[in-house]
């Protein structure tokens, strides 16, 4: 007799995660157009109980690993880089108080989240210190206003970086999104990345219990700065996902739709000469940018799994080959999802087809930090064997 | 004493083209989001007088030539590419009587043009054979749809290729409109060019009079091979406009908005050393670009004043020079259009900017006819000294 | 006590090559500029015993996989391509019997190699069908010309693709390169893989015994398609191997040798923001030729490993793997060949550094067979799903 | 009666270039692999009395302009660089007393250099410092050694940059190569540009007059900065020059000895559509170089004319239009030369042909200063409005 149901195993939560993507897909052309919040679709993802992945089952989550994180991130962002946007924000929430917390944050937000299947979005924005903290007695209170929270409105807890008078740094604070004082801005209004609430959020005289600022664990000196790594990681694979997600749109449509040129010679589109180059050549760069991006994602894993024993040399090693993978899947994903129309031909641009929704949410996520200073960064550890200074973005 | 006002040079239609862009640049983002029909635009085109450019003086008109038409294109399209694209092929559709017909049609046509200020679109598809011409007495009629009618809307004057049974290629006739029979179907929902009415109409069973279908000049062979070239340098001149366009208004922000990446050592964006490579090669090429089109489109001019002393190379020299402009501007404005994003930064993927129509604009409408059969036939020039065989698109 | 010495493992073998590769560095560059054939490294590699790796150990050889002798000839290719070019050329002799010919002509090649440490050189370009094989009572007579023989002199065997009136295709002899009638000319001058001595033999009534005809063992007909693919993954190694030599060097020149630029506000060349751009495009792009070659040698091995079990689709997907790879490599090495002297500068080009070598090498190789068609075969694959035709190339 | 023969006109000289380019032509490949000095050429060039071209007719010369110049110069490039090299640098030589020089000083070098034909080679190298001019009662001497001095050995004036104690700046001298002290070291040899004496010349305690030191003539603060512009100009049309003899000798080879590859279905090379492609995409970016090196030449010629009424921003926008087209020309021409056997085949690499040489001497020129820098300039236009700072390079 089993009294439990049989756990769950990695691929199951794989085929859950593509029925939800194929769910997803079927309004996803029109969701881009109307912009706002995916507030179904949130809703499916909070039912798919998949907002646990992250979280250790001893803490009452599904405890995957940051690959399996990843491998669902792509394959949401192949239909709908949106929902792929929010849906990696909350675990790289999930994971902040663990990553930036002590011991003990880490497990309560750990287990809070998993038992009342909470959503976080993000308030981490660097490039942003107008978020204020000033302790009041025991406690504290916020003040200020915070840009690009990606997932913002619907989400129940936001992580903040904040800056105290005499505090080097940020300080990190847990906000309930509910709290007094809270006001998310319905601000979003983007070429690309449309449904992800990446708005701004203004906090006025809002209470924070002391337990809610994170204090770092003494002993993850090195592990505590792992945070930016994940988030580029999470930014590579929804690259390639929206990349991979175009060519497989492209394919579809030149193998039923697109007419073989006046001139061309063949009968069909599929036989021409010049298609078939475009098509060897996005593939053969998509074959590469897979490799770079799965080699990436498992050094996360790896290095995830070592926590506070991860070393300088490690953090730096996987930091070049995410640097490395998010550089490649740029550049390629900028020329593939405008290519695509080059074999697929003039109806292609029509409305209903969304086809242009690769490139405007490619284009716009891809400017979360330059490229240009990537590459730079790749250039001294090839050149200098200098691993990167880990900062917000690095 | 002069009874007459002293007749406007060329200059001063440039002067009055640049007043018109700026004025319509001011609703030219959100006339994008909105798509439909340019009515106001089209009135103060109407009212401009510029609809007469390329009608000589004796029949009414203004007396250009195509490089007046192409300069005052080109801004038109820097600035709002729908409106380039239905004027420059108003311009196209009255030349199209006297390219295609005898010439009593061409005057006539002329005339009647620069008297009723009237508006042509383009009902020339040629992949479209749908429309048929049929003899009915001493008159004809016609039936059917035609697509991609750019300009359609609003338009008084439709120049269609119809197929006629027993004759080959086809005949061209010029359909008025409002004539009783004729549909314009308000179907054009596409991701760019949103503003050109570029839908179908359908002909139901709408008469012809005998002189309203075009009858080729017999001592014009040559000449009337000619209309591809003109719509190609058009094609051309809005392509680098778009471009010059997208150029401008991101050296316009990064000069006033984008800011200096965290690590990259200098105060001013204007000073990062990776932007400004940026705009030194986009510059570069724009440079190249500018020539390419400014040669081919002299060309085109010194062709268009040959008329039927125009011979097969010269046309074909001709042909080859828009050829390797356009192909060159393609490939140029389409990595432009995308590039110039990371010169102005995260911030300017707000959708209160537009930016992104550029790239939409451009993508949507340098797929007309693909840019790797272009290529092919320069390098069958290049290559082994064969002119291209004059179609509707070379 | 031990009779036989300890079985040496890869890794021996591996710095066995490396030792060898750091010898023929210090002559690479004269014996460059001299051309003709490198007879001491021919014979430093005789006696390293590395030419029996890839012999089966129960005839005597080393019983490595493909993967191992990939991995030397990319050592040696780092340093000196032409002699990776006869290194691997001679494996790819050594192993013809065994997928071309009977079970017991594979055993009987394998075990007379080993045991007279033959040295095997290329007699096969199946674009050159001037050798012809007349059957004379019991034997054969071989006469005609065969071009491009890399290899040839000093070489033992001569494994050549000859022409039978009446027979379809090739049959495959094994000529003794001492036997009567060969001659071996010394006609390869060429820009590139100078060493190789990849130029033509004469074969002028030739006797050959039957059994030196390779007899196609009928259970393997897909296995003896896969001759191609070994030769391919050689050349894919070999084009990375001088890309990884040519990058290597660069790095060290930029390091000790390049000053910064007069206007470049640096003090080293090594923080220059280009050359550091430079190096961060090479490095990713290398990282990623790496990766799809290391995937598709392994593939290599795997599929080898089959032998006769080999599916046609198995075959297939690792002849696209290998063609990625090699379209990949290809396009990367000579753009990073060239590329390099931007990070070194004008001093570099002198005569003494040799850096040109690894553009003239890559160059020459890499026009074995166009690398257009290779992008075709994949993206007939990316686009039709359909597999390459096995022949001479794919 | 007509007492003098008629005065050649451009075009005559034009001709008499291309017929002394198809002579220098038949050794060209030769002479590029023996390296050295090309004295036979020397002595052709010093016959045709090409080597006052730029001097006035009232002193001797035959009064052409630097457009003239540029088209001989790209004439010989186009068949062999080193010689166009040599011949072009004679030129920056003769104009360099006018220059920099006082008026009387530069009368006097044009009327001595047209009366004893004499050949001046380079000696300005900015970045070597090492010789030094010492004031030695009414004269000076000059020590040290100056490298990468092209034209060198069999040269009969050298204008030397030297560095005096306490003057800023460099001091220009004008040096006769026969002097004693003057030791030519015949130390040039690099991959390419192999015949331009390059090397280094060495000045022990040579005697130098007073009138011997070029001094500034106070009208031309401007005017004097001018001589990198044309220096600039020169390598620009060189770099072209090159590129457009690598398409030409390209084109030949594969119009009569290029083999239709075994899978593309056409019988013949010239019609596959690949190498169309490549033919296409080389000559369209051809046309676009040549079209900016002309518009930069012409730029050129009228700023010399305007010789101390030059302004700042004239000099200026000339020197972006030579950068431009000259990072434009490096980046086609490295890649043409490099792409050229890809539409040649295989065969092509033979040592005979030489092919390689275009490439070899288009890296080494190119690294002349580094484009990275031209491109950063040309950005610092673009974005910023602002003319390059005059220096030694631009």
């Amino acid at each position: 007799m089993q009294l439990l149901p049989p756990k769950s195993t990695t691929a199951d939560y794989l085929a859950q995660a593509e029925a939800l993507a194929a769910e997803f897909a079927q309004t996803a052309i029109e969701r881009d157009k109307a912009g706002g919040t995916p507030l179904a679709e949130r809703n499916r993802l909070r039912e798919s109980g998949l907002l646990g992945l992250i979280i250790p089952q001893e803490y009452g989550g599904l405890g995957q690993g940051w690959d399996t994180v990843m491998q669902i991130t792509r394959k949401f962002a192949a239909v709908d880089s949106s929902i792929a946007h929010i849906f990696s924000y909350h675990h790289l929430g999930v994971a902040s108080p663990h990553i930036f917390g002590s011991i003990e944050q880490g497990k309560r937000y750990y287990s809070l989240t998993a038992k009342n299947n909470w959503i976080w979005c993000n308030g981490f924005n660097p490039l942003d210190r107008r978020v204020i903290l000033t302790p009041e007695g025991d406690h504290f209170r916020v003040n200020g206003v915070k840009s690009f929270c990606s997932g913002s409105i619907d989400s129940d807890l936001i992580p903040v970086s904040t800056v105290q008078d005499g505090v080097e740094g940020f300080r990190i604070a847990i906000v309930p999104t509910q709290r007094e004082g809270v006001t998310v801005n319905q601000d979003w209004d983007n070429m690309g990345q449309r449904q992800t609430d990446s708005g701004s959020i203004t906090f006025n005289h809002v209470f924070l219990a002391a337990d809610e600022i994170l204090t770092p664990d003494p002993d993850r000196a090195i592990f505590k700065t792992f945070r930016s790594c994940l988030t580029q990681i999470t930014f590579t694979n929804i690259y390639l996902g929206i990349t991979l997600g175009a060519f497989a749109a492209a394919k579809e449509y030149t193998q039923t739709s697109t007419r073989a040129w006046l001139t061309s010679g063949v009968d069909k589109a599929t036989e021409d000469p010049y298609i078939l180059q475009h098509y060897g050549e996005m593939w053969m760069n998509l074959e590469a940018a897979t490799l770079l991006t799965d080699r990436a994602t498992q050094l996360v894993q790896t290095a995830w799994e070592k926590q506070e024993n991860l070393t300088a040399a490690e953090r730096g090693e996987c930091a070049i080959a995410i640097a490395t993978a998010k550089a490649f899947v740029t550049k390629l994903g900028l020329e593939l999802t405008s290519k695509i129309f080059d074999v697929m031909g003039t109806r292609s641009t029509a409305s209903r087809y969304g086809f242009d929704r690769y490139w405007r949410n490619l284009r716009t996520f891809t400017l979360h930090d330059p490229v240009d200073y990537k590459v730079k960064a790749i250039g001294d550890w090839a050149l200098n064997d200098r691993l990167p200074i880990p900062d917000f973005y690095s």
